[in-house]
């Protein structure tokens, strides 16, 4: 019998205030029953982070964790995990992204890294198998990520290391500052950046040199080989035409954003599009470790107003969050503020959605150019686009306020603002459409970390992209209500089970992969055996934690809703014309469905059920 | 910083009933205030086995723990730790040894290896880095224990495996059944072998593939040659005639047990010691991993009745159980005994004292031919020794009486055997004299494990060999008992901290190693800052939570006590004449430096002082 294999069995601890680190080791019963380190850091964040704790305070941890199959050869299985209470949005925050930090990490002996207190100084982490030091950043400070990460590998004369790193944004607190990895990746989402920044804490490098053991190497190579085989074909789209491949159907079917979500049609989607990308600017591809499908854009700027440029390119949501969002066709431009929001560390959603809900209020009289510093903030201008993503990055004049997140620059601007601020719990919406697909709504309006697209993504049997394991063979009608539920619920659980093991949602849950498959790879990487249903109760006990957290942290049935917009004002054209998200009756079909009571919160019953027996003591209600 | 080198991080379990294995990670907090795996293990003793668990029930627990250092090129640092509740004693149950199957676990990635259940049929865990296999023993069962390790490394086809086995008494549950390793060394105490055998677990044999990390490989290597050049010279007398090196001279300071502990001159002293040994039958010398003393005896016999005999040689206690003690001066047939002991796998002080025992009873008319199946016990007689033995192993005849060990050998004898039977606890007295040594008299009382040597070793001063780091800086004098009581205390501190980093007693505490090097060396391996008064303190605390688990098991102040013969019988002869062991007062003393109520029990403030607060939990009083 082959014991855990894909772990490495350790935790690093590392304290900033104190300037020490230190080693635990990784409770293994625990992770059997939440199948990774994404259930781990839910339960260290429940124990150890109060809800009295700011979350730019030095008390707030930084849990920087591993998938399950991080690390192995099972395909596009290559996620690190960012956990922290969100700055944002003050409850769950988490953001996974394919950094090779998270690779390394795990090569050099840790499952999981936990980062507590706050350096005087700004430092970076460096890690090297059992070799660990907080070292001065100051000569790295202010610089951009990109710049950034390639300085400290030559600093550390470590051309193998993986870095990732804040840029400006979040070393100045923008609530929405991402966290960037030197292979172009970013955890973008929730304002993970800013807890880096309020830690004085630049960039954590890393460089192991273990292999990751795996239980049934055979076995492993057997399902790679079979994934490979099916995705290749199924996944052809996202090789060839990266994540915005769908940006013309999508506004076709009514689930494109379009002007701050007013309007379903947008006239310029094909300039904006994954084939107009790569008849024009496409340089390469860029694949992630592991990874067959190399969805990763590469794009070059020779000529015209945003020229030179050379770099990563814009993924869907960025595509439509700086494009059909701001009413913004021009796919350069797209192209530079997509580069520049990664060089200033900043979440493209967030910074689309932030800007879009600017412009809304520019256009209704709401703010004017004496706010804004003499940026007239018109739809579709690239160059008030590109010039508000510079002031946000570095916090000047009125980037400052938006830097704050659209609610909370709802909240300054006043005069009822906050009606056209798109966000749930202060996370900007993504870029599906909730009057297309009535599921996204309800997930949206229940998501751990706010509005999110990837923690669920409810609507795929709706566009036809069946996942018979869960029992969604047939087709449904995004168009409805009904089992949406349920089937929210499902998808959320198995997202859990998907990000918990590092594992890429698009090659698993978009190509047609069984997803029994699933356990296979976990069961022939761990050696534990274990069967789809099983991973799918973990998920569903990681979404509880989770929930409990925020629950800790106030949240309450009324902060599970949607921007008024969904709910009263009907979609004005497009596929989804006439329509409005019918969230209640959904609502309370999903809190039955996840055993909360009428206020949200998990009933204690239901956690003894699910043998969650130690997060009783976070609970008193 | 360099974290926590020296440790693999993880512990396996292996359910023998279930037939399952599982990995859980090293706490390293627990690790770090108890300074290595022997304290865990005392914790893990403390929480999973209660005192209605029989010892040779498959409740019981087997742990195989290895020490801190163990596996690091600190020198003579290469010990495993077995752990259990004694079947010979029924309280805490630990035997220290060699064997290179702890560095093989540590390589294959784990500290420690904790055995619980009964397997249906008699099997061997196969343990080769991350794979485990518990395979079937069934055409090893019967094996004596080198023929064992042999034929289960040729039947994996693993030379370079490394195999611990108990022989024909182990499996038979002779209550001092010693468990046995590839390399020649024996857990010899507290009948762990037997509990291998109630597990019907003949051998466990692993091989590992890691480099042990360590903290600061500089640093460790400084020590490393310091040490060896300050030993090489003050442990010659250990390379060059091995353990049993001082046989005369003790004899003549009135250290050596002759006859069941009645007299202290022994006319044959010469003729079996380590230096006559080197003149006769040394055939070469062993040394134990990473050490440069090679106290180990290789001997060859090619003549005599006893021929043809080559193996591993008799250690000094074992020259005085089954030579002086029993009054035989038969070096050859010593060495046959001392391997026939190794092969049936029985610890050599237990064998000498009950056999001792016996021939006393069979002296004074409490046992005659009709009980021992014809054998005359005549004093000195090597064949009746030798006879015993093969009984004894084969739990035959009047040796199933004896493989009770020598207290249940009394009570079923009856007619006042008790009397003669020399233990505490249960386990019989090792071969220094606490009429010679008093502070041996109160540590063999009060030792955790019953009567134990090594578990403090406190005669050193006495002996000339100072501890200036733990105060003892001046020769004591060994027929006093003024002060005595803090110099158990301390020395078992200091051999709890030794055992615990898996290094060697001779070396460190014999071989004028400044002790505050130990602290040094831990050091440099985990990358803990570690002063030597830090190690101390772990070491008290190590002993204290094996106090709470004895007196859980029922230990109080009766058991803390002698055989009666040390306490009213004087010495009749030789340097220590007309003394006893003055127990009492030093007993008291000695509960008072320790914390102990008037019972010998653990004060809950005690506990509480020394940070042991889980500790409380086990306590009823």
């Amino acid at each position: 019998m082959w014991m855990v294999g894909g772990f490495a069995g350790k935790v690093l601890r590392v304290d900033l205030s104190r300037g020490e680190t230190y080693v635990d080791g990784l409770n293994f019963s625990l992770v059997k029953s939440l199948i990774g380190c994404l259930g781990v850091a839910s339960k260290i964040m429940l124990e150890e982070v109060d809800p009295d704790v700011d979350p730019l305070s030095p008390k707030n941890k930084l849990i920087y964790a591993t998938g399950s199959l991080t690390g192995s050869t099972a395909p596009a299985a290559n996620k690190s995990i960012v956990v922290s209470r969100s700055p944002l949005t003050g409850i769950w925050g988490e953001s996974v992204f394919s950094a090779n930090t998270g690779i390394e990490l795990k090569r050099a002996g840790y499952d999981m890294l936990i980062v507590d207190g706050r350096a005087e100084k700004p430092v970076y982490l460096w890690i090297s198998d059992g070799y660990v030091e907080i070292k001065d950043a100051g000569g790295f400070w202010g610089m951009d990520t990109f710049s950034a990460c390639e300085s400290i590998k030559r600093d550390l004369g470590e051309k193998r290391a993986a870095v990732v790193c804040i840029g400006p944004a979040g070393e100045r607190f923008v609530r929405f500052a991402s966290i960037i990895s030197d292979n172009g990746r970013a955890a973008g989402r929730c304002g993970l950046g800013a807890v880096m920044g309020s830690k004085n804490l630049k960039a954590i490098a890393v460089k192991g040199s273990r292999n990751i053991e795996v239980a049934n190497p055979d076995l492993l190579n057997e399902i790679r080989m079979e994934i490979i085989e099916i995705t290749k074909e199924s996944m052809k789209a996202f090789s060839d035409y990266g994540t915005s491949r769908g940006v013309v159907a999508f506004e076709e079917m009514g689930n494109l954003p379009v002007k701050n979500w007013t309007r379903g049609r947008f006239p310029g989607a094909e300039k904006i599009s994954g084939i107009r990308m790569a008849e024009t600017i496409l340089a390469g591809r860029k694949a992630c470790f592991a990874c067959h499908i190399a969805c990763g854009r590469y794009v070059k700027l020779s000529e015209g107003p945003y020229a030179p440029l050379e770099g990563y390119g814009p993924e869907y949501e960025t595509v439509a969050a700086l494009g059909s969002l701001c009413m913004n066709d021009n796919l350069e431009a797209i192209a530079k503020a997509n580069d520049l929001c990664n060089r200033f560390g900043i979440d493209t959603i967030s910074t689309g959605a932030t800007i879009a809900f600017a412009m809304e209020c520019y256009e209704r009289g709401i703010i004017s150019k004496e706010d804004t510093g003499g940026i007239e903030l018109r739809w579709g201008d690239p160059e008030a686009i590109i010039r508000l993503i510079e002031l946000i990055g570095r916090k000047e004049g009125f980037g400052a306020i938006l830097s704050e997140g659209s609610m909370r620059a709802a909240e300054k601007i006043g005069r009822n603002a906050e009606r056209y601020a798109m966000h749930v719990k202060g996370l900007e919406i993504p870029m599906h459409s909730p009057y297309r697909f009535k599921e996204m709504g309800l997930q949206y309006a229940v998501s751990e970390r706010g509005a999110c697209h990837l923690r669920g993504l409810s609507m795929l049997p709706a566009r036809g992209i069946l996942l018979p394991d869960l029992g969604f063979n047939r087709k449904l009608d995004g168009f409805t209500i009904e089992g949406k539920a349920h089937l929210v619920k499902v998808m959320q659980d198995v997202c859990r089970v998907v990000d918990s093991l590092g594992a890429c949602k698009f090659v698993y849950l978009f190509g047609g992969v069984p997803l029994r498959r699933l356990a296979d790879l976990y069961s022939a990487v761990t050696g534990w055996e274990t069967e789809l249903k099983d991973l799918l109760r973990a998920g569903e006990r990681i979404w509880m934690l989770q929930r409990i957290f925020n629950v800790r942290m106030g949240v309450r049935r009324r902060d599970d809703t949607l921007p008024k917009r969904f709910l009263e004002e009907p979609m004005g054209d497009g596929a989804a014309r006439g329509h409005v998200v019918e969230l209640e009756p959904m609502l309370r079909e999903y809190y039955a469905e996840r055993g909360l009571d009428e206020e949200g919160r998990p009933r204690r019953e239901k956690i003894l059920e699910m043998g969650l027996d130690f997060a009783t003591k976070y609970i008193d209600w």
